[in-house]
């Protein structure tokens, strides 16, 4: 199977190979800034309209800068306007009112456990430094954050903040507000980066990208084989970001990072999540780390395409109250409140058990899980009918075809481990849930396939977000990265919520240094 | 302590950037061929004078090609000349002649397993089907072959041929005896390779190297900071193969792929191992997998620096027929006969049971083991000091303070395994060792210290061994790679033995078909 995808690969993408690479100033080397007659002049290029992109164009743009930022796809936001708009925020004003106890050692050690100690810890510590600053930016826009704080599993405390209406969009829809009104800052949609132009220093002055561009899901490797738009190059006086995200959906490149991962496999990822920005920064120096670890979200469900609507529940509703159960057994396995590459883990195992591959892990919570979170962690779902809604444990046995006996006996020995605060099975952290156990109904429940989520792999970065080249060993003059684009801080596999203060702190930090 | 080494690098590696950066064409970009003025013209350039590069040297110069092999050190044979000279070869005549059933898919699977599915398995299976064809090129130079098959750690069947003085040497010293006789063929030692040229199509067309070179092993990161020698260039006009190796000893990249190998770690491996040549290759285009997977040799000794003496003993007297204990209990921790990753992780965690992180495991065998395997193997580090000898198991004990009562219990036990044919502990598997066991004195016993050895990142190629460019999806023109600098064959962990005849296969396969 492997071999044969492998090989069909090989086929489809040679179609489009020969013309780009034409197209190209040379097939291995970027534009060299001699031979270009710039279209437009910016201070600063941004690539990319995630949490990253909008971070570093408000930065920039108080600066007095004028900035141009880029988006391939129709509208702005990326992966970051379709998450679930949780992010660790260390210390802030919830958490210290609250009295939990939180320190830079805790929340790096955190990331480094379920990091395999993979980690890049200097990193770590400046998302620790600048969260603050990150909560004032989003604020300063109008987002919003619900007091409840969210204790988002593979954490030792409660340290998550979560945007009022459940999802990312609500840091992106105020960034993007605020930026639209900004006579600095221009935002092209449907404008695709192609490569770096750089002169005979090394220096990247400017980008070569393709407006009018029209991204087509049909094609195996969009990069590679889209030939739509009209050629265009930007300067960039100060320096350019790159802010383009992960490579979740990028057919070609993470099969070869990870074989395992055959086309097949479904992502929580937006369709334009590609490696191509990425690699074309690798062929002016930059290099990459981490790239075969994939992570796979073990909240989405095999009941919906894509992200979906049943990430939030299952994640905070069940895997932090509840409990998730085989459903051919009707027992637990895992401990819901691990990291995910652990739960991840844990589940493809129990999917494998039946021969179709489709032995889906059911997740349980009760009233008390769903009034405990956001109210639209649950509505949602229900309405697009990937959460299901019981009034007794026997009809949602009977519902996912559990053995009823089995499955009771389940939630009977996981309440009480709620109320001995000691879980002897699993050793999930029951004692830190306020004594919310699966007893008052109605019930609710989701199933679980985990889908690719984050690309751990990207660029070599230091703490000021400049892209390391592997010539010199130092920073690529005018050459700055944030966000999944980079690899490094998150180790083997992120924890939940710590993305979106990643991409805002580098995002942030890049906005505040390029041309300064 | 990880941050404060980090930072050290950088200070370091400060020192030489500004310089080397001005000597390249430009800071980003490969020498352009039309800026060039050869000094020397051959048909193919080969970089490394490992397996990989003279097997492609012998296969070319026996097509009639002009070939010219770069070595930056002052012998030939790079790592491949101090290794333990064990190479995979199923289907050899003493395989077969012996009836042990071998096969492709049991030879993937295998790798697979220790992989963690992360190889790719298409270059295994060319691995598999051009066996015999480096068994032949080997045996043609006149290597010789030990009739007693290894039964490497993590096969499932004895599968690996053995060099008769139990040394890479043994294929290294009678490869370069045919080349250096060889009119078609030059080597340059202490000529390091600096960068590719390119034509205007992004066609590989030549090298950059310095003659007289003289490494340094003093220096942090020998490729920025070494200044030494006289510049060349050397015009290839069929292409150019990336024989380098990998990059074990090159503390700057290494740590960034994996923050928990610092700088004191000690490596199997030759001081040269950097990741300099691969690097280059990634700013013409091409691009790395795996790179994060550094794999620790689990037969190393405490007791010598570098690879040592040791290995060969500990792996195959010891690993295969006898048994490893925990100096703190005198009990087994692992499956001996497991994959090298399954063996360090539990060593590392044995190891760090003492405070000063000196637990190390002691290995032990009786003399039937040592019998049973190459004399060399035992002579080599007895005569080193690193292997010691005892007429019991008492004396054995109390020289490596093992508590002796619970160690001769273990060793009464795992006799009772080997008789019994299963091992209920940990499921080594005792039923194909030949019923040795550890009973017959003189016994013997080494100490374990995992050592940096191989690293599975690397480019990623195709079955033809020709480099794959991130902008065309397709071969770099005129480029090839083969051996360790290459990625994705062995996955996350490679299997014992079978890096020579990848080096081999793919060596070969660049040999007879770059110009071709």
């Amino acid at each position: 199977m492997q071999d044969v995808s492998r090989r069909s690969f090989l086929k489809i993408s040679a179609v489009g190979a020969g013309a780009l690479a034409l197209g190209a100033s040379s097939a291995t080397a970027a534009q060299n800034a001699k031979d270009v007659k710039f279209d437009e002049e910016y201070d600063i290029v941004i690539i990319g309209t995630g949490f990253a992109g909008l971070a570093a164009a408000i930065k920039a743009s108080g600066r007095g800068k004028k900035v141009l930022v880029l988006e391939k796809m129709g509208r702005a936001g990326g992966n970051s306007v379709i998450n679930g708009g949780n992010m660790a925020a260390p210390m802030n004003k919830f958490q210290v009112a609250q009295g939990i106890k939180d320190s830079k050692e805790l929340f790096i050690a955190d990331a480094v456990k379920d990091g395999l100690g993979l980690n890049h810890t200097d990193l770590l510590g400046v998302m620790f430094d600048r969260s603050n600053d990150a909560v004032d930016l989003l604020t300063s826009c109008g987002a919003e954050f619900s007091d409840k704080l969210i204790f988002e599993s593979g954490h030792s405390v409660a340290r998550s903040l979560q945007s009022t209406n459940g999802s990312g969009s609500g840091y992106i829809q105020p960034m993007m507000g605020k930026l639209q009104n900004d006579p600095n800052v221009t935002i092209k949609t449907r404008t695709k980066f192609d490569d770096f132009i750089v002169d005979d220093s090394g220096r990247v002055v400017g980008v070569e990208a393709r407006e009018e561009y029209k991204f087509d899901p049909k094609l195996f490797s969009d990069d590679l084989e889209n030939k739509s738009g009209e050629k265009k190059s930007y300067k960039a006086k100060d320096g350019v970001l790159l802010a383009s995200g992960g490579y979740g959906r990028d057919l070609w490149y993470r099969q070869i990072q990870d074989p395992r991962v055959v086309p097949s496999i479904d992502s929580t990822n937006h369709p334009g999540s590609s490696a191509g920005a990425m690699l074309a920064a690798n062929r002016i120096g930059a290099f990459t780390l981490l790239t075969s670890w994939i992570q796979f979200l073990p909240y989405c469900s095999p009941d919906e395409k894509g992200f979906g609507a049943a990430v939030n529940f299952t994640n905070h509703c069940c895997n932090t109250y509840g409990l998730t159960v085989d459903p051919k057994t009707g027992k637990r396995f895992m401990d819901e409140h691990a990291g995910r590459k652990i739960k991840a883990d844990a589940c493809f195992k129990v999917i494998a058990e039946s021969e179709k591959n489709d032995n889906y892990p059911v997740n349980v919570c009760d009233s008390q899980a769903v009034a405990a979170r956001n109210p639209v962690y649950t509505s949602r779902p229900l309405e697009a009918g990937v959460v299901k809604k019981f009034n007794t444990l026997e009809e949602l046995a009977k519902a996912y075809n559990l053995p009823l006996e089995p499955f009771l006996k389940t939630v009977a020995d996981y309440n009480s481990y709620v109320k001995a605060g000691k879980d002897p099975e699993f050793g999930k952290v029951v004692d830190k849930l306020d004594g919310i156990d699966v007893s008052k109904p109605p019930f609710y429940a989701s199933r679980t396939m985990p889908k690719v989520h984050h690309t751990m792999g990207g660029l070599e970065i230091n703490t000021k977000a400049q892209v390391i080249s592997s010539l010199t060993h130092e920073p690529i003059p005018g050459l700055w990265a944030a966000g999944e684009v980079t690899g490094g801080v998150h180790g083997a596999s992120r924890l939940g919520t710590y993305a979106i203060l990643d991409c805002m702190v580098f995002g942030m930090i890049a906005g505040e240094t390029i041309g300064a």
